[in-house]
C-alpha cells in the first residue's frame, strides 16, 4: 500500500505519449497544440486606427489650426488612402489603414461636423493617439502561442489571425471503460432484487468524454478465463484500459490475476487512502505500453480515481504541465479516524477576502453516489491526522467543468 | 451609456426559453436537467455487503465463538442465499445482496481461513459492520437530482443508477454569429496589406462550443441595404444572433440602424465599462423574439463581452442559477483612469491561506488578442476609483474551462 503522494509520481513516470495529429481549426477547442504558433505578419499588420473620428496632420493643430476641411475617408478594408493636403483632415474609421501623412486622430465625440468641416473641441490632441502602431504587440515571427498549450478560445482566435486553419494538436489515447461484476445491468433494464444498474461507466465515459475522448465501453462478467481471454485482445487493440471493480479481496476480483497474466506489470495495487484504496495501476508490456487503471467499484471511489489519477495522467500524457490544485479552507471541523488520505466530497463558496471555502457534504460512506450531485469537489485530508479544524486549508479537486 | 449592473440586469430580465428536447443519456454531459430525476428503488436496493470475508449471525460471536465452518458463497449477481446454520458462516463478496440470517460481516484482513474454517482474529466486532442497509442512502420515490441542475458526470451516474436511458434537457437555441468589415478576409487567405484575417467568428463559436452550442457562422460585407435584407431573414431563422463589429460611431457601422429597420428593439447601446463599451443588446418583435448581442468589433472587447454578458444570459435561459463569481486579491497595485468598469486580463494563482490572486496581465489595450493567450481570467475592476491597491478583492471571471 502506497500513499497518494507516491501513486501520483508512479502515474506521472507513466505518462504515455500518443503522437500528433493535424485537426481544423473549428474542432481544436480543448485539444493541446502540438506545434509553436508564430505571427506571420506584424501585429498589428499596419498603423490600425483605433477610433472613429478624422485624421490629420499634427503639425497643422500644433500651429493652432482647430478647423479641418475633410478631404476624403479612409474605410476599414480599403487600400491606403494619403492626406493630400496637410492642412485638410481625412474621416478615419476604426479597423482602417492609417492614411499617409496623418499622424494623429480625434475620436468624433471630440469633434463638432458641419458643412465638410471638422472643429476640434478639445485643448489636447498628442500626437499619435488612436494608432495602434503597426507590429506594437507582437513582430512578424515571433512567438504567439507556444507548443503544449491547451486550446481555450482566446488561443484559436490567435491561431485564426496568424493564418493557421488547420493546426497540429495532440492525439487522444484509444479508450475502453470496461465493468465487471455479475450483479450489473443495463440501465435500461427493471433489475432484480439482488441487482443493480451500471453507473460507473457511464460516469467514467462522461468525465472522459469532457476531455473529449471518446471512450467504448464493455462489460466482463465474473469469469477469470473469459477475463483473461477478453483482457489479452483488448490490451492489443487500445491503448488505455479502464476497468471498475474487481479489483479487491473477493472471491471473484479476478483482474489482478488476469492482468498480470495477460503481460499487464502492476506498477501499484492499493493507496493510503478513501475512498479508492484498491485501485491497481499498471503497464503491458506490449508495443503499444497499454496502461491499466483498474478501479474500485465503489461508484465514488472509481470517480475520486479518475479526478485524481486519470486526468493528471491524462494532463501530462498529452504535454500539459502538472496542475496547480486550488486550496480551500473547511467550514467546519471535521473528524476522520483512519490513518488515511481521505478525499471529502464538499460544496465550494468565496468570500469578500478572496478565499475559498469547503464544505463538508456528509454522506453514507463511500458508496454513497447520490451525494456527488450535491458535492463539486473533493477536498484532500492530509494521512496521519485524526482532526480537521474549521479554518485548515486542503488542496481541492473540482469535479464539475 | 448604463453600468455594467444595469447591462447585465436587462440581458438578464429578457432570458430565453428554448423548451425541453429528449436525448440520450450519453449525450447529456454538460446539458441543464428538465425533470425532476426519483429513486425507482431504494438506494442501495438491498442490504448490500460492503467488504469481501464472511457474513454470521452476530450472536454467536457474542456468545464467545471465534471459529465459523463455511458453508456457503454469497457472490454479487446472485440471488439471496440463506445461513442455513447460525454457527457456521458463508463467505460473502462485496456487491452480493446480505444473505439471509447474517447480520454482521467480518472481512477477510481479520480472518485466517484455513480447511473451510475462518477464525475471526480480532475482538471488536460490532452487529451489523459491513453492511449497507437497504434504503439507507436514498428511499425508493426521492427526489435524487432536481430539475434546472447542470448535468456533470455525477448527475449521469444518478440518472443510470435510476434507470434513466434518455431525459429531458434545456434544448439550446439556435445561434448564428456574424461578422462585419470590409478589413476582414478567411483563415486560410493571404491578406492584403490593409486586411486582417477573420478571428472574433472563431473565438465566440469556440466559446459557444463549449457550451454545446453549434453556432453557425457568416459575414455581412459594410452595406446598409444588403445588411438590412439579410438580417430580416436572419432573425426569423435564428433565435439567437452574435454579431461582431459595426456597431460604433464609424461612417459604415451600420448595425444600430439596420436591426432597428428590421424590428430588433435596442434594449441598451454602450455600457461604461473597457473594453466593449459599444455593445448593443436588443430583442426581435417576431414570433421568437430573437435576441441580438451586436458587439463590438475590437477582439478583445467582444470576447469579454461574450463572458460576461452572453454565458449568463445563457445559463437564465436554460434554467441555471446565476453563478457567484470567485474574488480574487490583485497581487500589484493597478491604476486605470477613465470612470468606467474595467476588465483586467489577469493570471491567477492559489495561496496556502486558501485565498485567490489575480495578476495583471499588461498589453497594449484592448486590441492586443495575444495578450489573452497569456491571461486566463478578466478581474473586474469597479468605477468611481482609481487606483487599485494591491490585495484589493475584485470578483473574477474565467474563460478558460
Amino acid at each position: 500500500m502506497i500513499t497518494v503522494q507516491d501513486a501520483l509520481a508512479i502515474i506521472l513516470q507513466n505518462k504515455g505519449n500518443y503522437r500528433n495529429e493535424k485537426v481544423a481549426l473549428q474542432n481544436t477547442i480543448g485539444r493541446v497544440l502540438k506545434e509553436d504558433l508564430y505571427a506571420d505578419r506584424d501585429m498589428p499588420p499596419y498603423n490600425r486606427v483605433t477610433m472613429d473620428g478624422i485624421g490629420i496632420a499634427h503639425a497643422a493643430f500644433a500651429q493652432g489650426q482647430k478647423v479641418f476641411r475633410i478631404e476624403g475617408v479612409a474605410a476599414a478594408g480599403a487600400a491606403e488612402i494619403t492626406l493630400i493636403d496637410k492642412k485638410k483632415c481625412v474621416e478615419t474609421m476604426t479597423g482602417a489603414i492609417l492614411p499617409k501623412y496623418v499622424d494623429t486622430i480625434i475620436r468624433y465625440e471630440d469633434l463638432n461636423i458641419d458643412n465638410g468641416h471638422a472643429e476640434i473641441m478639445v485643448d489636447k490632441v498628442i500626437k499619435g493617439q488612436n494608432i495602434h502602431t503597426k507590429g506594437e504587440d507582437r513582430k512578424k515571427g515571433s512567438l504567439v502561442v507556444p507548443i503544449n498549450t491547451q486550446l481555450s478560445p482566446a488561443e484559436i482566435g490567435v491561431a485564426a489571425t496568424v493564418g493557421k486553419p488547420h493546426i497540429d494538436v495532440a492525439r487522444l489515447p484509444k479508450t475502453i471503460i470496461i465493468s465487471t461484476g455479475d450483479e450489473l445491468v443495463e440501465v435500461d433494464r427493471t433489475p432484480l432484487p439482488h441487482q443493480i444498474r451500471k453507473s460507473n461507466v457511464h460516469r467514467i465515459k462522461a468525465t472522459l468524454s469532457q476531455y473529449l475522448i471518446d471512450a467504448d465501453i464493455y462489460h466482463f462478467i465474473d469469469d477469470l478465463e473469459t477475463i483473461k481471454e477478453l483482457l489479452g485482445k483488448i490490451i492489443e487493440d487500445y491503448e488505455v484500459v479502464i476497468l471498475s471493480g474487481g479489483v479487491s479481496k473477493g472471491k471473484f476480483d479476478f483482474l489482478p490475476e488476469a492482468l498480470e497474466a495477460v503481460g499487464v506489470e502492476k506498477l501499484f495495487h492499493k493507496i493510503k487512502q478513501r475512498p479508492g484504496k484498491p485501485f491497481w495501476f499498471g503497464k503491458a508490456k506490449n508495443a503499444k505500453g497499454t496502461i491499466v487503471f483498474a478501479l474500485p467499484g465503489n461508484p465514488v471511489s472509481s470517480f475520486l480515481c479518475t479526478q485524481r489519477y486519470f486526468l493528471p495522467w491524462l494532463r501530462a500524457s498529452l504535454g500539459l504541465p502538472e496542475q496547480q490544485l486550488p486550496n480551500a479552507k473547511l467550514t467546519e471541523d471535521y473528524l476522520f479516524k483512519p490513518d488515511l488520505t481521505y478525499f471529502l466530497q464538499v460544496k465550494v463558496s468565496y468570500d469578500e477576502q478572496g478565499r475559498i471555502w469547503a464544505q463538508p457534504v456528509t454522506g453514507n460512506g463511500s458508496g454513497d453516489l447520490a451525494n456527488l450531485v450535491e458535492a463539486e469537489a473533493f477536498l484532500q485530508l492530509p494521512m496521519g491526522q485524526n482532526v480537521f479544524k474549521k479554518g485548515s486549508v486542503h488542496p481541492l479537486i473540482f469535479y464539475r467543468k
